[in-house]
């Protein structure tokens, strides 16, 4: 992944092929654009993998606002990010629950799915996830929009039981789009 | 769907079945959030299916504002909107083109593609589109994020041309990721 100073891949720029816990440390000073040469990533708002996650696919990000903008949110930053550990596509497979600590009723998710709701999932509230297999990206609204959590077997053991382990900033158990990460 | 003047499904509100031309005609101010029951919709905008596109599939939008949010672009509406003709998810079916006029190189889409480039795309532009069964969406960056395209086979015959065609905002040709529609 290659971030740069400013918008359209200008201005400074820094190459990385693993994590970075602190852009700064790294003497730059914020990231406006971003081009994913290969793997998945997640960028994280502040340094050491903290605050909202951003999924960052192959490709180009000339404006970094205009990607992460979400304006019931205004703090946009990214200051870290890490590689993501993926499944082949085929093989990812997670749990969700209706309560915490993995109860209540379940359903295996295997594919991509922009609307829990359609495939029979009857609230837009998830009480917990256990990631078997890959890793995948959960997203607050339906047509993967809103907040934004990665899911990855390869951390916690896939083990996800309460809302609040989603994400360091997350203050909600909604969530009602889920889908694989692939590279 | 049915949609409601304040947010979290709160005051006056209206049910529809079928297309909406404009919401202040139906006697609603503003649309501050919605739930889809059924189906695959798309919002406006403005009147008369003008303006920005925003999916909307089965599930619950409390806060219009958060799920439509994007920095670079700040009037934010929604006055109008129409149910999406889905096809089957396995049999949708469409062709991207390099250049305008179904010119250049091209490849065949049947599946869901957070990423163009990861899967051998290798710029961030599409010239031309033909959607040959089912109905996509397109998105300006990686990962079903920035400005929407609803793609629909019962439009226009499925041709879009030229990005001129592709919304009535539409500016750039940047499209970077699509995913199937579905009911």
């Amino acid at each position: 992944v290659t971030v740069f100073e400013q918008e359209h891949f200008q201005g400074k720029c820094l190459e990385f092929t693993s994590e970075c816990c602190n852009i700064q440390e790294c003497g730059m000073d914020t990231i406006r654009s971003i081009r994913v040469e290969s793997g998945a990533w997640v960028g994280f708002e502040h340094h050491d993998f903290q605050g909202q996650q951003f999924i960052m696919e192959r490709g180009e990000y000339p404006h970094w606002d205009a990607y992460s903008g979400n304006i019931s949110y205004h703090v946009e930053r990214l200051m870290s990010f890490r590689p993501i550990y993926c499944a082949s596509h085929q093989s990812s497979r997670m749990i969700i629950f209706e309560r915490e600590n993995f109860m209540g009723r379940n359903a295996e998710l295997c594919d991509d799915y922009p609307s829990l709701q359609a495939m029979g999932w009857m609230m837009p509230e998830v009480g917990s996830m256990h990631v078997q297999c890959g890793a995948f990206v959960c997203y607050q609204f339906p047509g993967y929009r809103g907040q934004q959590y990665i899911m990855e077997c390869e951390r916690h053991s896939g083990d996800y039981q309460h809302w609040r382990n989603w994400g360091s900033h997350c203050q909600t158990p909604q969530i009602q789009s889920i889908r694989r990460i692939q590279h």
